[in-house]
Order: C-alpha cells, then sequence, then structure tokens
C-alpha cells in the first residue's frame, strides 16, 4: 500500500477521469466501477479488477474495508486517494468512497448458456445508458436467462450502465450482437421472438411467453427496425390508454418481462386462479 | 414584443434560473416548462401560461411559432432570449429554444373526480423527481384516473418531473396529501387500497384490480410507512426471481398498472382466452 494520492493532476487520477470516455474505454479495454454496492456484485462475479481505489473519510459503512481486501484476495492492487482526489474522479455527487477498475469482459452470444425454457431480453439501438442498465437490473428481477443488445449505440461499461444496473450488469449474462447474428442464435437455439411494437394487433399478454422466448424492444426514438420486425415471429404491442401513448423503453421491457414472469408462474406454482391466468396459444408447445 | 434579451444577467434571466430552486418556486407560485412537446401539452391541457420564453435560433421544428402564438392567445406575454441567455437559462443539454413560466396549479383531492372504476397510482414520499415524471407518463399510458402522491419530498413542479413526464404533468390528474388523508378519501369513495410491498404474500396478478383500485407504492429506499400497510386493505408483492430482487420505483408502478390494464381489458374486450385471464377474488365485487 503506497501513499494516499492527494493530488487532483496525478497521471493516475487523470487517467481514471479519461475513462469516462467511450473512446478511452474502448481503447483501454478497461471501465470503471463506483460504488459499494456495485463493486460488491463485481467481486461477487468475478469480474477481474485491477486496482481498488478508496478513500476512506468518505466511506459510508463498515464493510468497505473488508470489501478492499477480497478485491485484493483477487490480484486487485489497492490505492488510497485523498477526498479531493476522489472527488475529481467520482461520478456521483455523494461519493462512497469506492471505485474499482476493471477488465471489460466477453460479451459475445457464444457466452450465453440459455436454460431449458429461457426467457430473454433483446434490446436493439439503445441509446441512453441509463435505460440499459434499468433494463438489466429489471432483467435480473425478473430472473431473465440474459440481456442481448443489438446494434448498441451505448457501451455497456459506460459508468451510468454501472450504475443504474446497481451492478446487475455482472449478475445477468450479456451479450452484444448484431440484429441478424442475434436472430440467427435464437433460431439456432429454438427460442421464439416477440417484438413490442406500437403498429402490432396482439396484446402483450395474449402471447405465450411460457415457451422458450425473447421479447425485443427498440430504442427510444425509433423502436424496432424493420430487420427486426420482417424476421420476429409474432409483432405483440402493450396496449395503452392515454393520451401520450408511450412508454419509456426500459419501462415498456419491465411490463413485458413480468407478463413472462406471471405466465411462467402458472405453470410451476398453485394460483387461486387455478393457472387460469395464462392459455396455450399454439397447441404443443 | 420587446427586444430579445441578449445579456445573462438580465434580472428575468436571474429570475428564471432561481426557479430551478424549490424554495423559489413555492414562494413565488410559479414554475418552468421546458421543451416544445411539454409545453404544447401544457397550452393544450390549459395551464396558465405567464411568459414564453423563446430562442428561434435553437428552434428545431416548425411548429414552435404557432405554439407561442397559442400561448399568447391565452394570455401569455412573449419574450424572446438570445442564444447565450436562454443557454443560461434552459436546464438541459440541447436547448429546443422554448420555456414557459405558468402558474403552478392547484394539487388537492377535492380536484380528482374519480370514474366510475377508477384505476389510480398512490405514491408515498417519493424523492427523485424522475421517477416521479416516469410514473406520470407510465399512469397517463395506463389510462389511470389520477395519481396521488402522499408525503412527497420533491415537489411536482421541479423541472426534472416536467422533463421525464414528458408533459404527462398535465394530462394526468394529480393530487398531493398526506397519507391519512388518502387513506379517507380512498374509503369515502369505495376504492380499495392495494399496498405494494417486498413482504407480501399475494402475487400482485392474484389481486382483483377490475373493481375500483388505487395501486400504492413506496418510496425508492424505505418502501411504504407502516401508515399504509397498517390501513390498506390487501397487500401485494410482485414476485422476482433474480439475485438483487428490487426494482425502481416507476418500474413497480408501471408493472402493477399494467397488470390492471390486462385485467380490466378482459372485461371489456374479446380475447383470445375468453377473459380468464383474471378471476373474481371477491364475489360479488
Amino acid at each position: 500500500m503506497h501513499e494516499p494520492i492527494t493530488s487532483v493532476t496525478n497521471p493516475r487520477v487523470k487517467q481514471l477521469v479519461k475513462l469516462r470516455n467511450r473512446k478511452e474505454r474502448d481503447t483501454s479495454g478497461v471501465f470503471l466501477i463506483e460504488g459499494f454496492r456495485e463493486l460488491s456484485r463485481a467481486v461477487d462475479a468475478d469480474v477481474a479488477i485491477r486496482e481498488v481505489y478508496s478513500c476512506p473519510d468518505l466511506f459510508l459503512g463498515h464493510n468497505e474495508r473488508q470489501l478492499v481486501e477480497q478485491a485484493l484476495a483477487g490480484g486487485a492492487e489497492s490505492i488510497e486517494l485523498g477526498v479531493e482526489a476522489f472527488r475529481k474522479v467520482s461520478y456521483r455527487d455523494r461519493p462512497e468512497g469506492l471505485i474499482g477498475l476493471a477488465d471489460q469482459f466477453s460479451t459475445t452470444l457464444d457466452g450465453i448458456s440459455p436454460s431449458p425454457n429461457p426467457l430473454i431480453l433483446v434490446v436493439e439501438s439503445i441509446e441512453k445508458p441509463g435505460n440499459l442498465g434499468t433494463m438489466l437490473r429489471t432483467a435480473d428481477a425478473a430472473g431473465a436467462d440474459a440481456v442481448i443488445v443489438c446494434e448498441p449505440t451505448t457501451d455497456p461499461f459506460n459508468p451510468n450502465v454501472v450504475r443504474a444496473s446497481l451492478g446487475c450488469l455482472f449478475l445477468v449474462p450479456l451479450a452484444i450482437a448484431s440484429t441478424p447474428e442475434t436472430l440467427d442464435w435464437l433460431a439456432r437455439n429454438g427460442i421464439q421472438a416477440f417484438a413490442a411494437t406500437p403498429g402490432a394487433r396482439l396484446p402483450h399478454w395474449q402471447a405465450d411467453f411460457r415457451q422458450p422466448a425473447a421479447i425485443a424492444v427498440g430504442s427510444e426514438q425509433y423502436g424496432l427496425t424493420e430487420n427486426w420486425l420482417d424476421r420476429a415471429g409474432e409483432r405483440i404491442v402493450i396496449p395503452m390508454g392515454g393520451a401520450v401513448d408511450s412508454l419509456n423503453a426500459a419501462m415498456a421491457a419491465g411490463i413485458l418481462l413480468f407478463e413472462a414472469v406471471r405466465q411462467r408462474s402458472a405453470n410451476t406454482h398453485e394460483t387461486r386462479n387455478g393457472g387460469s391466468g395464462t392459455q396455450h396459444r399454439k397447441p404443443g408447445t
């Protein structure tokens, strides 16, 4: 353990600040994990953490030192920062005194091992890191097998993705691929693709999500591309009754995923209505 | 129409900047509506707009001037700002050249006229303006009768509420009240209160949202208070299967509201499963 870094112009401090920039993340292959909860989840998920930057004066709880020790045991280097230097590096208004620098991990489709009856969220051309983070958190809560991001305009190692996901970025298997690659992968794995689009006629609750299912939502501004709509097996719509008729992309994903949770629970748990809450649309599936 | 204001130290410019501050909003009784879509919805909803600040050099579309004319016809004063002055006032990274200054409107329970079979969202102690805005947008999309905010720590006239709601703040009837007032009002109006809480045993899809229903969600950090849990008729839970087991408060609200939409649609529309997707839990309701 070295002396704490107190200078805001220290080269390490400058390098950490640069990692807010995507180009810097892309060329260096590393990214930042800020916050106790986020870093804990990364450590638990065996993310390769190279360096842990801590500022004990900013710690909020009592388990921070133990978490740093855990990261050290995993091979990380520990660097202490002074308050001013830490604030310079931090992405937050109220920093918690912990930032990890980690290797970006693989996000290929090969890395996903679907369960026997997978539920997958596909997101096409998502733009806002906060939305992608919320989707990862929600997909985890729904017990989804994986999130596949097609043609992203944000990278998953953006600090706002880490933050909005509350570290679920490290828990839910994540793949990034082109739309054709994704559609091919789904077909190869026998997974039915459902495309959520305002033009569809089938209300989402009439789709059968109890089969191996991938639910696809499009970008905030443009929705799903024709590439998806042309090849996805079934188009579905979330029926809306308001004046504005638009839902945030992450909200739409959550509503659809939890409709799948509802349908699937009727299969495995006793329910008061004896499972009549869902229906087999396709005999045999 | 006066000459454009170009100075960033102009008293009007300074006053607009101050309105980001809640105290200033509370004492002045006015608030800001930034953006074309948001201002359009406010004008359409007959919000009392006192002043419209525009910066034609920043306009993105072709309908801005018409919107300004509409606001003028409604009694607003029109003030043009130079680009620098507008940027000073704007709350956004990419300002669209339109900001309205409007009277805060009444948000009492008396102002809500529930429909014969109301669906209401209740939010207790919500902290983040962005979450409240998303909830208003989602409640509108679900066709909810109203949103009631109990014991809020954010005010609905916060610029981030206006923004995240996409202007749905002006579309969905909104009331602010204490928790006891709200519970009394619901009881008086024969509306069943459902409290979403992680400790409940009843999955949300087994609650009967087809009756007059109010769905309550708690704060981001603490959930619903005992005040709610003690008196709300039924406790419900969104069953989760992930490692983190937490949903963003706005996401939880959206999942619950759209479960109500699903159940209610089975009553009024022909569905492929003949309405078996829902069940009467309470005979006679």
